[in-house]
């Protein structure tokens, strides 16, 4: 089968066996961001036209904001609690062109404690993926970090935090990107004091949105340098982030590189104990479904 | 005497009578943003240039920003606890030209219990031009709102939230701003009924990073308006900042307009009687700081 994790900045495709092993895979820049309703089976046979081609009738399963509203076609929320069933039985067909079909797996939407609904669209695909135990509480940082709770190995609910979002729009605007380095350091190479100092300071009263003002003040002081302000700015957004989430039962962080590096420290310096999640949940994920949805549909 | 209260954005100029009565103001754009450290005396000219020849002896005192390291000249922080007497004892001289000199009213500093240092310009002045208790608690709002504790009269520390800024950076960029309607409503047209929301948000778990979220999640349920949504989130920012201070003994807003407003509402939706001062204060301050300070250069 063919599966692609297709989201707002980036394209992932995978060619798997029909049992489940990953032959090959392709990345591109063309996320749905810069793309029309038209452009996705033009994009797909410029990408993976020789697959399609090789495997004329192979299933073709996409996931991710490819789905969403700005998307190829929306795909409706499932909602929570949802297991791969759930999904499966929501597939949202789209037109390859030449008479063939591929599926988008939906996104999920739940309800809060607090009665706003949340919603997610391509990690659901990654959490299939995973080998998880049946009760967990997922950590998937990113742009829109999501704390995703499974019970009975289902997604039971979910919270959306913007930290990365927020970090982005400080670095880059306003009274707090003035105080950073010019040059960002590359997220691996982590100036833990600190980053560790932000995440102390975020156990601190005060709240956020006095705690992000130290970033001025301790520069202006010379307390903090220019190139380690953006490591304590990460430390005190991802402390506020894992601050206001219950970690209840075995702890899994799924991502990727030095960003699953940088929340692994800021785990153990909250004292609590992450696994972090082998990669490419979301190929195995997108063959899972469609494995399912096959025997469901013969 | 003259008093100037220039800020980042905004420059306001008072003449007073000798005995304190306000006999005239201008205002203009020319914040300190825009200038470079010889352009000080020229918008001087400028703007009050007839005033200064008429008066040629009168005392000038400047505060607020044109007194950092970005404006004309930087006058060093005074350390809190402080009264008028440590502003006055701490004045920068500039030159007007001509012989001529103006002072600078220091910015205060304090440590937070925190460790961290907090800074403020201008708002010192507009304090002391206050007829506070000597008790009190102070609510300045704005890009940088500050969070200030009047002990015996005296300036005891203070803390800054940067609610202003995160507010405008959410409006202007990113996820949140696409789901805004793109005319912004004046601050005084304000929706209480998704203010209030907001506001009752700020108090639930999940931490400000995951209730900004609810502006998407919410807009796309339809379960809150283009319109709504930057009232609504204005009241998640102001909820997060009011909450997260200990407001002891009388609570005064230092604010004008729409944005003291809507402080006075979220404070009442707190549970919290707060009074609106009396505009006006810097120019208040700036001719009591003078008089202060001429009585002790004799």
């Amino acid at each position: 089968m063919i599966g692609i994790d297709w989201g707002s900045s980036g394209f992932r495709a995978y060619r798997l066996s029909d049992d489940g092993i990953l032959r090959e895979r392709r990345t591109a820049a063309s996320g749905i961001a810069s793309l029309t309703p038209t452009d996705y089976a033009v994009v797909l046979q410029q990408q993976i036209g020789d697959w399609l081609r090789d495997e004329p009738t192979t299933p073709v399963l996409l996931s991710g904001m490819v789905g969403s509203r700005q998307g190829w076609r929306e795909a409706a929320y499932a909602e929570c609690p949802a297991g791969m069933s759930e999904l499966a039985a929501n597939f949202c067909p789209v037109d390859l062109g030449g008479g063939r079909q591929a599926d988008i797996v939906p996104g999920l939407s739940c309800r809060g404690a607090n009665g706003n609904p949340d919603v997610m669209r391509g990690e659901e695909t990654q959490i299939f993926g995973l080998d998880l135990p049946a009760e967990a509480t997922l950590c998937m940082p990113g742009t829109h970090s999501k704390h995703v709770q499974i019970r009975d190995g289902r997604i039971a609910g979910f919270a959306t935090a913007m930290t990365g979002e927020v970090f982005a729009l400080l670095k880059s605007h306003g009274l707090i990107a003035a105080m950073l380095a010019p040059a960002d350091s590359k997220p691996e190479e982590l100036d833990t004091a600190a980053f560790e100092s932000g995440l102390a300071l975020s156990g601190q009263p005060g709240g956020l949105l006095h705690h992000i003002f130290s970033v001025r003040t301790r520069r202006l002081f010379n307390e903090l340098s220019a190139e380690a302000a953006a490591h304590y700015l990460s430390g005190i957004l991802i402390g506020h982030e894992l601050r206001a989430t219950a970690w209840a039962g075995q702890v899994v962080i799924v991502g990727t590189g030095g960003l699953a590096m940088r929340y692994r420290k800021a785990f153990a310096f909250l004292g609590i104990d992450a696994d972090v999640a082998p990669e490419d949940a979301a190929a195995i994920g997108l063959y899972r479904l469609g494995q399912l949805a096959a025997r469901r549909t013969p």
